[in-house]
């Protein structure tokens, strides 16, 4: 007799992308389980780069302090070219995170187990743990058009086998889901079930990485460093304490077996990486490492999954639908803020404040970044792999080709970038009334001081990503005049037709409601009242923010200008749970509000064939 | 038979005074016992504001964090005064904090409670508890002087009742101490036993304060307000969450039994005291709350122990030795910061690297600072109860003399502005060369940009509370002419002669050393090559700072013109391991770096007799 159970979600593989799915899951109090085939998480290497945005999502969640305090960070890049005389010399150094708006202007590295340790952790203390081992044996899906469409019903059927040892047939489990979400890495059992294709290609390149810790006269050792030498390139990644990482281009000779055409594992060994890079970094040394944690190689390959979801049911996520060359410091990256976009719109479809139609939306956003993602990677790989331009190579990819690519690749990796095109909830319509928050995008780190305190706080910590969708009003500078306008509108709020009411759901409490307003005012710090605000739009007193500096005239101010927002017009900033900007409206247009929310949300008195 | 044992340090008293000074010898690696006459630490009500200094104090034992994230701040006061119509009208709002220097420019109400915690925790986790409840009953300091001078004797004995039920008679045991420290309170009962009176005088002046969470239409209900009404005075000091604290002052009619004229107990009521607050608030409304914490009634006492030492082997600290009006907020604050001082000189001392003269510099040090703190609180506190100025009574405080006074005692009580006076870990001889780190005070905060990785890093954050000396070398603009005098320094500093190898002692391990070494250079993070400096001044990569800006241009920069440093010299600035600035000295003055320690360490070659 099998074991038969339901769930709400079932996630398969608990890497950095079913994790995430599932502390967001567990914040939201949605029902799911996560299963994992190891029998423990991982322990050195793999991905490990953090980038910007990546981060920003992570203190969304309550969870970047860990990783600012103890990763390294990656402030400047050092570029290095071949000199005069054959040896490497530095061209110069940037930042390294090329985006200006990033609240964190660094990357992040440390090790793919302590960003899982995070999750574990937060996971834990909610009471929850990762199945394991248990390996996913088969995945049907009704075929059933109305039971697919019903959000309460439980389409699909996995069998699960628990693994208690070697010897011993594994335990058979039915589990009916609701929801499945296959994170189950580049190898995804659950892709290949479900017949999508990689599509992609690989490339020559081969790759090698060391993770140690050096001992070299090298005045980048502690900077994220390029080096494009005669004898090859290398990208220094520096990472937690003393360690660093470099990846090294290897030739063929040094890693091929010749008689077989294939990667001789005999050869990538620590000493054989160091010796290439010896040759790259000269005249810089690189002594014999005291200390070496890991190494490993790699051919980049770089593929986009044919589609990310069957149904709207059974989603992949992560490496089952993409993978990266490691040097773009993507992995992990693109894996966790594909389940970051997924969760909240599980858990709004769920608890039916969202209509299933909500889910198309997963693939649409996270399929295009992934393939933009790899389509940039491609090109600046091949020119990091290139050679570079020296006077007898004039066909080589130049200083200049190199930085303008780095820059570019840059902005667009570090996720600050991303923008997610229009659908149901996205809808620029009205971009012009702040037209520097881009509809699409994640909202701009800005501090605006409390008008209680008069303390200073990050919008961004004002978001967090608690499946809400924040409302911010900029309510203007509060002339009496304005004050009208703005009691005006909060007595609309309050009308039973306006969206606030019929999509709102206040009296549920905070941690289910589906709006958080913020009112944020033009205007002096000595001079607002935040009772002037009205209740509808003052819900706390510290949700009413003013655009001013602190008292050391050093922290914020200047955002209705930087914004391109009117104080004299009243403005509604629409940011979605996952912290990206879904519309954008003046208070004169409430009823366009009305159509976007009406669009994917199930509102008191909607239709539910709408 | 009684227990009998041997304990270098014995710590009586585990409020925040004692549990200071234990986790401080906890870190240090010092044998000590803290004990404490209570069953369970604290609950509600008591000392609860935590200053700028005691804020940057606790981050350099790590341990501010939970602070800045659970207190309620307060960036701003408000200041209400009489208005035409006999009600309370705003004067104006001012920055809080008016120390321009602070590194958190407001100040933090906590529950003493969380703060004891902060400390249990800490203890905790290195394996060390509070014994309680345990009383002393009786304390005999040996009268042989060549005992009293000799540090490794134990001239203090103590016997203890260890209270194990209120009926059976208590448990005795005997400790034989090397130093004592009563941080017993107001009532203490080392200070008693040691025969120091408390000096200073009762004032007229009666106060009620109540936490409660208010319900008022009252606009600075979050801000500190300084309310003078013709009514009574009332100051407001937000606390956390939604609570707020009333110091309000009290008629005697209120509070007074009149067959007495003592305060009646019975008349110190939840209701009493919101009648008083509604009388003074008017025309604001402040309505019955609906939760009241606690609330309780004082007379203003400000008084200072004749002595704060006993043979330099009993000390007393905290309110055992000076206490405030609670307004003032000194209470936590004042009694931290004397074990902060105290704490490394015992563990210097402990260790055979100090002489045992170093602890007089406690009394002589706090025992000042206790004093002017009253001084400037006496004066504060008149103002405060005395009556507003208004139509009728020319005679009343004026705002501008109110404010006036409250930024002189603002700048003093913040902690920022305490000076030292000089003494052998005080020496303001070469002040000229640094003229702006004033010797005596704090080291300023600054952020620098750590020359090996452009991650900006704050000063303070790299002077830890681990009784280490910090060393910085302010080593200039790197052009070679400089680098060979940087050059020519370390060879200087690596001869058996100098400061460095006479008093240092790296061979013992980074928290058994005496001295921390961090080179700071002038120049810019594009140019600076982090290698260039010699390794007598470059322990670690990190210990390399810039005076330049992040890759942002928003952080750091500027330091050498802010503190007067000659980018052309090398400077040398001593900051002693509670923070504070005790020498400075140019390059070519080692003769008197090498004076200053061995006023106070015990060199390899030093003469015990000097």
């Amino acid at each position: 007799m099998f074991k038969e159970s339901h769930v709400d979600v079932l996630i398969i593989g608990a890497g950095p992308s079913g994790l995430m799915c599932a502390n967001a899951l567990a914040g939201a109090g949605v029902d799911f389980r996560i299963i994992d085939n190891r029998p423990v998480g991982v322990a050195a290497g793999q991905a490990d780069g953090i980038q910007p945005r990546t981060i920003e999502v992570l203190q969304s969640y309550g969870l970047a302090e860990p990783l600012l305090k103890d990763g390294a960070q990656m402030h400047l890049c050092a570029f290095y070219n071949p000199g005069p005389d054959g040896g490497i010399e530095r061209t110069g150094r940037a930042a390294d995170v090329t985006a200006p708006t990033a609240r964190y202007p660094f990357k992040i590295t440390i090790a793919q187990a302590s960003i899982e340790a995070l999750f574990v952790e937060s996971l834990k203390s909610q009471g929850i743990s990762v199945d394991r081992p248990i390996v996913p044996s088969s995945l049907e899906i009704s075929q059933d058009p109305a039971e697919l469409l019903d959000p309460s019903s439980y389409p699909v059927k996995v069998v699960l086998d628990h693994i208690h040892s070697s010897d011993d047939a594994p335990e058979q489990e039915i589990v009916h889901a609701k929801f499945v979400v296959g994170a189950d890495g580049a190898h995804s059992w659950v892709r290949k079930t479900l017949g999508f294709t990689m599509d992609g290609e690989q490339t020559d390149y081969i790759w090698g990485v060391i993770d140690f810790i050096p001992d070299t006269d090298f005045p980048d050792i502690r900077n994220r460093a390029a080096i494009h030498s005669e004898n090859g390139s290398c990208m220094i990644i520096p990472r937690e304490g003393d360690k660093v990482r470099f990846y090294l281009q290897m030739a063929d000779k040094d890693v091929m077996d010749p008689a077989t055409g294939r990667i001789d594992k005999q050869k990538v060994t620590a000493e054989n990486l160091i010796n290439t890079a010896r040759r790259t970094f000269y005249p810089y040394v690189v002594n014999e490492p005291k200390e070496v944690d890991w190494c490993s190689i790699y051919i980049i390959g770089q593929r986009v999954a044919s589609k990310f979801s069957k149904h709207d049911r059974v989603f992949i996520a992560g490496d089952a639908c993409h993978t990266h060359s490691p040097k773009a410091g993507q992995g992990m990256n693109a894996s966790m803020n594909d389940t970051h976009n997924l969760a909240w719109k599980l858990a709004q479809v769920l608890r039916g404040r969202a209509d299933i139609s909500l889910l198309k939306t997963y693939e649409l956003e996270r399929q295009k970044y992934a393939q933009d993602l790899i389509d940039f990677d491609r090109e600046f790989s091949a020119l990091f792999s290139g050679k570079p331009r020296t006077l007898e190579n004039q066909e080589g990819v130049t200083h200049e080709e190199f930085l303008s690519a780095f820059q570019a690749f840059g902005g667009f990796s570090s996720g600050i970038g991303v923008h997610y095109m229009p659908s149901a909830i996205v809808d620029a319509i009205h971009q012009g009334c702040a037209p520097n928050i881009i509809i699409g995008e994640r909202m701009l780190p800005q501090i605006f001081v409390r008008a209680a305190d008069a303390r200073p706080m990050e919008l961004q910590d004002m978001l967090p990503a608690d499946t809400r969708f924040k409302l911010l009003f900029f309510v203007g500078l509060l002339t009496s005049e304005q004050l009208t306008k703005v009691r005006r509108l909060a007595e609309e709020l309050e009308l039973p037709t306006s969206f606030l009411q019929k999509y709102g759901s206040p009296a549920q409490g905070k941690a289910q409601s589906t709006f958080d307003i913020i009112s944020i005012a033009a205007g002096h710090k000595d001079d607002v009242n935040f009772l002037d605000i009205p209740s509808t739009l003052r819900t706390h007193w510290s949700k009413v923010l003013i655009d001013d500096t602190d008292v050391t005239g050093r922290l914020g101010g200047g955002a209705y200008p930087r914004f391109g927002i009117d104080e004299k017009e009243i403005t509604i900033v629409v940011v979605r749970p996952d912290g990206y900007v879904g519309m954008i409206a003046p208070s004169t247009e409430l009823e366009s509000m009305d159509k976007y929310f009406g669009s994917f949300l199930i509102g008191k008195t909607l239709n539910r064939e709408a």
